[in-house]
């Protein structure tokens, strides 16, 4: 059977596809929309591509249409989905704060707590995970599925408080609200369909997507450093090197000298090159990495 | 004479000319466009550069106006021009598949084969190759210059059949036509003038814009893979890697680990690592190469 | 007191500021730019950001107001600030011209040299430095605030001459006027405040910026080159190789071979590769570099 | 109470925004939007607007969150809103056909009729009224909230049929789909709460509002028309004007003619100039009108 | 047959396309553009729509695919089709210059007359029209056609001279040519089939269609003026009112001053109203017109 | 001299410029910019136009560079320029607030009059106003030149307070400043050279400028209003219009009725439409103004 071999993978339509395509070109695999075409190529003869909502996927991917996919941890939650999470996927952006859904309400109301809002209206687009989270804290609450622009319904007159999604926090306070309770902390998820990750086919691909996904994610951090070392200073400059991996060590043409090679942090090379001048190392080079496994 | 040392460089307008520039870019040659002045500044004292249609280009290298071009095998054909064909430059792209003119019909049209457009009216830009290939099968049709969204001329009832360039054929299908044969397939080539290819400076001039030129071709499909291995797993490793360039390997400093390093098909990686990992390869990193000779 | 340990660092707004912080960058540091926020955030403890125009940043180093900033030579002249120049910041463009501030006329004009502009109006937005040239050179004119667009001030009957900055003068000739004079060659500078330069922590701090800076604009102009050497050849390789740093030399396993790796200027690149390709070198790979101390 | 003498009235958001705003403005109202404030100010103090999504106008106008609104009647029926109708506002466009909601399937499919649906799933973004169709027509079908994008769904093999709104049916078409039913008919309307409508100061106030804004759109259909008539033609030309308002007539100056100026449909200037001007009519012109009452 | 009864219209594609559906929605026609139809809308039973390139324009209208089209006398002439010049049709822009094809030459160059080519290349899209201008004087010339790009043909060593269209010459300049002939002057022309120009309805339907674009057009240079008077100044104004039309007068409610209506140039506005203030005209208002027949 | 019949008019440039140019065609006048020419083209063959800053303009009009121009209040007043100020422009806009230049702090510093600044730095690029301002006040302050965004001075650290023009300040609150005074009022002006306004051609062609201005910015806030009114009902219509100007009245052809035709303001229309619906009045049009002198 044709499925046997071929791997089905949901790729999130919306905010997430950009990042999501270019992490995939990392990894080693292109994909490639097509206008007016609903099924992106890709360049892997044993996987076959959909778009899909990232609200929609985990939906696809427990009923089977999809063996695999990445979507939001918070959307698999609201479906309340069977699937198997097989790993976060979290994305390296400049600020490393996670994404959260928050529980806000307007700046000078006089609620404090969720408990505070027992018989009030909550607008979100998260309504199941909301009625769920209320219902176990034994909180009565009217919610209200929110088609969108959620932070401006307090304001508005429209609902009591808001269940939304943020990552500083900034827009909900720049819509004059303020943040009472964090629901739920979100990343990216890679899931898939139970039955797939029975298939020994399809769980090797998947694991070697996966695998290949996190050593992109983890290069994004890190870099390359390279330099030229006297011989007697090697000790001294050894104790100084981070343990994250063994350094490589050669021997220069004709002189008393090595050159190590060592994978660091990229946010500590501001500080460790200047360490490095002092002790004697010279021509540093620092240069950028692909993918670190 | 000036002009002995001298290479007179044409550079194709339009859809070609962003890649063309950033690939001479990766080759050595910063290019830079000048608003309201035709010819492109270039870093080299020894070359003088040309704007110019693809499809023009070499009816100007065949005259000498200039003494080499880059310009579509297609247009060279269409043109007969005598000129020495240098190299193809296949520009690396997500999709693998050469451009192609094909003859298309409604999709609805009893036409299967070309001899069935015998007495019909057939649309393109490539009147001259079409004209040719038709008259070389013995087929007589009316071949009619179209002036451009020759895909819509079959709809709307302006001819019989379409000779176009495509891809994947997507924007012919969703104009409602059909393909019934491929005519030609297309690559962008370095060509030079019959003279200046005689001439011993320009000729080493050529060649070595050639050689880099392919150099930083070749790169695009290439990584450097770095790893650090077991001395006793050495044999094991050695075997898996591709044969391309013999590896670099050398000791870790006070251990019994080597270190290797290969350059490798950029698609083999998420292959390939998931392999070293399994062998006890650690530490494997992958890196971006500007060039390869 | 907090100051003690903290370094308040200017960067400059407008036509410097994606530049600089791009820089910032790639030398360790993440600047963000808040929407609505007059502070950038900085991935660094020890700096705070600020944002100030390039033509007011020296007077708020001079007064303390920052520790430190960056801007251009000639806004340092035009305000007579009195601060420390800690270094040049030379960006690597296309073009390796300096920015400078020069003297124009109408091209039809009979102005030949600045002392023929005695009696006359000129117009610029340097009017300090400017007053100071011609009173220094004891020809009276009338230098008069242009609020922009200075380069049509002449043609349009509004000035005699203009002081304006131009890098190729293409601007100025476009727009009918002839160069009599270099006022002014000018580029990015670090400056301190000389209170701060004499407090230890500040100026090991401004020093750490510095080095990693340089490296980081060191790094665009050069690439690492690795190539197989044939050991017998090593001695006519080395002989070309330019002696910038000590190559790199290492054996390949199992082989009369030698791996040799070398950082040079990228421009001599396509003339070095034909060459070292001649005397036998094979598997020549060249790869970018992030920075270079 | 304040409320008395103040209408609150809400504006739709989105795709009816920009028509609704424009339209208040040809009728005496100029709403302004302001960045970042929910509230758009209207120059009228009696009135205080919001801005709200079409798909959810009808709830907050029967709850009397707002006092009237204008919505889509798709949206009140989906909603069943029980709220009064006070007019239709039949915008003017190109097309004159109204926007409907149509059930589509793959134009490959077998489905002829909606009784052929029964046991496939149903996509679309107006699931109650759908799902009150189906029941109504005792045909079982399961009905999916479509977050949108809903064309795709078929294609992508996601639903079985969709439920979506079209003006002339061509996006439904370039998406390979094949209209089998015509399930309802839109159009803006203007609606009321209930208790709103009872209250003399607001009715009052809606039913200018509606007078001047079915002034406004009339207007859009009409233009004035004016011509000089020789006295004796003008049973002629009398018998040939349409009879909308009756003609305005006065007496050139010194001369047996007369000017006659009417209000006409704009669609049948382009018959009626050319009769009119057969019949002896001269210095015949045409003019906009803002508003018809 | 149904073509009785229908006029096969065909609307030009390109630089003219909005200008021409907006001539058209002025006239009494709205033509409304489909994405991805090829068959644009238009609001006549009796009319069927198509788009086509200006260039191809009269070829259709000659061969009888359509009967009757908009394009440039330019084109007419080039394909030397055997059409019905309804009319022209002039559009008014900001300035009055007509469109012309222009003969340029390199301005430093000392070709002076068009005899001065004998034996050059001359660039050009008008190929046909040319290479007749130039045997039709006895000069023996070479024309090439050009794929566009036309004007930098003589810079760049492509060709000695061009055969372009321009307004203002401002481009022809600008690319450092000089003009030294006018070739042939041309603007935009309502042409017909022969066949269709014999047929009765098509016939009346093209004059009033003609009729109607004309009015649109001569609104458009065209104001209408309305003033009080007093009666005994009555003489002196009507003594400086243009004779263009008669004015149509009217007596005001219960006062011994008239009404005055006129139509006139919009040019002299300005002029004409200051004189009429000093005469003693009041109440002066000015409004536009849509059509003038 | 040619100077005596043509008049010099200076043009903003800048955030002036479009509404300038679209309020000069609207009063008869098409002023066309080149690219790359510095003297706009106007149709009037008496009038010479140049662009300049509204910064710069009152120093060329008072020095005679040119005859009149239009800019700030705020500016003139900047350069203490000794010009005739012709007549203020009141460019009509959804707000009627005048821009104004402010004194703003922080909003939560302890100033709260002008006097509270004595021996603060303030920034501004209304320098000069501003020194006079305050030392007419005899409060002694610092003024610094701004070169932009001063509105984020205060809250950089940079000035205690500013000196920024606003017209509702938004902007001024958004940057979490408090206005603590008004400082100065402005518009557009049309000011003229004190010669020139000797001069009896240029000052009645500027008086023409200002006349066909005026008009056309009038016209702004008003509309026609036409209808027709049973003779009986006439008394208590008439009652009813505002008395801007006599209605000019006609009689309907064959009926009692009359047509009755005014000019009121755009913003009663709404409350006037209603009440002469109810009191009989019939076929009630409203049409948009070009002019009204």
């Amino acid at each position: 059977m044709a499925g046997d071999n071929m791997l089905k993978l949901g790729i999130p339509k919306g905010s997430l596809q950009d990042a999501t395509i270019a992490l995939f070109e990392k990894s080693g695999w292109k994909i490639r929309m097509h206008h007016r075409n609903y099924f992106p190529e890709i360049n892997d003869p044993e996987i076959t591509c959909s778009m899909c909502r990232a609200q929609e996927m985990s939906r696809y991917v427990e009923s089977g249409t999809l063996d695999c996919g990445l979507t939001g941890k918070d959307w698999i939650l609201e479906n309340e989905s069977d699937v198997v999470v097989v790993a976060d996927l979290v994305y390296s952006k400049v600020s490393n704060r996670p994404a959260r859904w928050v529980l806000a309400v307007a700046a000078d109301s006089p609620y404090k707590r969720p408990e505070d809002l027992a018989g009030k209206k909550i607008a979100t687009e998260l309504c199941n995970f909301t009625k769920q989270y209320f219902s176990g804290a034994g909180i009565p609450v009217e919610v209200e599925f929110s088609w969108g622009a959620t932070e401006a319904k307090v304001v508005e007159g429209l609902a009591d408080a808001i269940v939304e999604v943020t990552e500083t926090g900034t827009t909900i306070k720049a819509h004059g609200l303020r943040i009472i309770s964090d629901l739920l902390s979100t990343n990216t998820q890679l899931i898939a369909n139970k039955k797939a990750w029975e298939d020994p086919f399809k769980r090797r691909k998947i694991e070697i997507l996966n695998m290949m996904l996190q050593g992109a994610l983890r290069a994004e951090g890190l870099v390359g450093l390279k330099m030229n070392v006297p011989e007697e200073k090697m000790p001294a400059i050894m104790a100084l090197l981070p343990s994250l991996t063994a350094p490589t060590v050669a021997n220069l043409y004709n002189k008393d000298w090595l050159s190590v090679e060592i994978v660091v942090t990229e946010g500590i090379v501001r500080d460790l090159i200047p360490k490095l001048h002092d002790l004697g190392a010279e021509g540093i080079i620092e240069y950028a990495l692909n993918k670190v496994i």
